[in-house]
């Protein structure tokens, strides 16, 4: 890694260039028929479609899914520095089910940006803008770059 | 409901009946992969198989997936006396990756058991018995049976 | 309850009225030092200093003690509508150390306002506007009035 | 601390030894009246009054106050084996209110030890051994020791 050229970018092409490297990885994410609405540096949006092998028998979308969404959404927004950075917990407060056919949306952004471990805070609604549940993430930087020797431009 | 003819049966039975019923309804997590190894009154243990659609680049299994195997062990430790049940908030703390190809097993129990808001404590391990995640839910049950009809024996 | 004579007052009002009754019912928030610093419909700020009786060895702010300021603004800002709602359960993130001699400041808001279950969130800083924890709160309301027959104006 | 002289003594003296430095430091639990009652490795017991100064109007204990009991128990237990712990994030779940005149014992332990991140479960039960809330705490090991040059005996 060392011996790689070092390039810059405005923050926005390197917050793009991370999202591309993640979504080529993240077949999870995939199979789950999310779509990457949006990114910009510390802020995500996706978006996920409720299957029909989302639900349970009243139709309602399984509450991990709507988790997997919302963390999803937090991977891509705090991997958008060019810093590698896991999930090292997160809650999620459920206030109303999802059904089959809706189209979920989740978007969030840090809510802090000082040190190593930061908290982001992501809220999934529907198509209808109906708030569907709250979640809270805990990351944890790592040192190693997303991308080798790509810097953010100052 | 009202017309329902009564029937009772002792608490390990309605806990195997609940857990069929839930189970038929469940699309997701059978889509998932997942088994239901073991049903008791207030317990439950699953398993769910690291597939290939479940990882990211580094084989690493999405968090959104490990995430929802033990919510689906929550809510058939959470449904299992026959009481409707629903998940109002979940918390994960994420100790270490789950790879491609590793058998999950979650299990847990409730940690109260007054009142309609209960806490349940469910743990992630893989095959070899290494600590995954720990998960901590919060229930509210509904007044509901999930079985019209069915009363635990006393 | 029902015999009150019927008040309607603007909910800014109302939200003043509930402080106060709150306020002084709060032998513990006094206690502490708090002081409440602004109101309104489901937001509240309150202050309080770091203490030597409220430090370690280190003269670090005991992290209960940051969690007590955030419980408190949660409680004036779930209450500032005249119905009594009580704390379900609170996550907190401990971002920096509060120290002795800083005043903090914890002010938050309702994030969901539909059903009789809400999400608040808290942020606490200190006096040069650093960020020291983030709080979550999950409320739930009961039926009673916190002063029986008083009634937002519509 | 290099030129400290080396000591070693068996897991259980090094916790009575780390308990009694934080209880030495640590003014806040003592001015809350909280009791030491039990520490073993990964593990402590703490109890503490629920007395005028900590109680609303309804007599019902502060949650913030609660949930201190509870952030000082974690600490003893997560402090036991000589590494400087710290907590990073706790949650609560409030499950019954806390009276004026209850006694409240808080104890738990460990749930992971692998690693420097570690998660420790606090249960929370009045004198007549209702549960009044559970917590559960992220903590931090730092690299330093407590009490510099001391070592379990293996």
């Amino acid at each position: 890694m060392t011996d790689s050229p070092l390039r810059t970018l405005p923050a926005q092409e390197v917050a793009e260039a991370c999202a591309r490297a993640l979504w080529d990885d993240d077949l999870a994410s995939r199979a789950l028929g999310m779509v990457l609405e949006e990114i910009r540096p510390d802020y995500a949006r996706l978006s996920m479609p409720v299957r029909a092998d989302m639900v349970n028998g009243h139709r309602n979308c399984h509450g991990g899914l709507i988790f997997a969404l919302a963390d999803s959404t937090f991977a891509f927004a705090c991997n958008s520095t060019n810093q590698i950075t896991v999930a090292a917990a997160a809650s999620i407060d459920f206030l109303s089910p999802a059904k089959l056919g809706d189209r979920l949306i989740a978007y969030g952004e840090a809510q802090s940006t000082a040190g190593r471990t930061r908290v982001y805070d992501i809220r999934v609604a529907n198509q209808a803008g109906q708030l569907i549940a709250l979640f809270r993430g805990r990351s944890h930087q790592l040192k190693e770059r997303l991308i080798p020797g790509l810097e953010v431009a100052r």
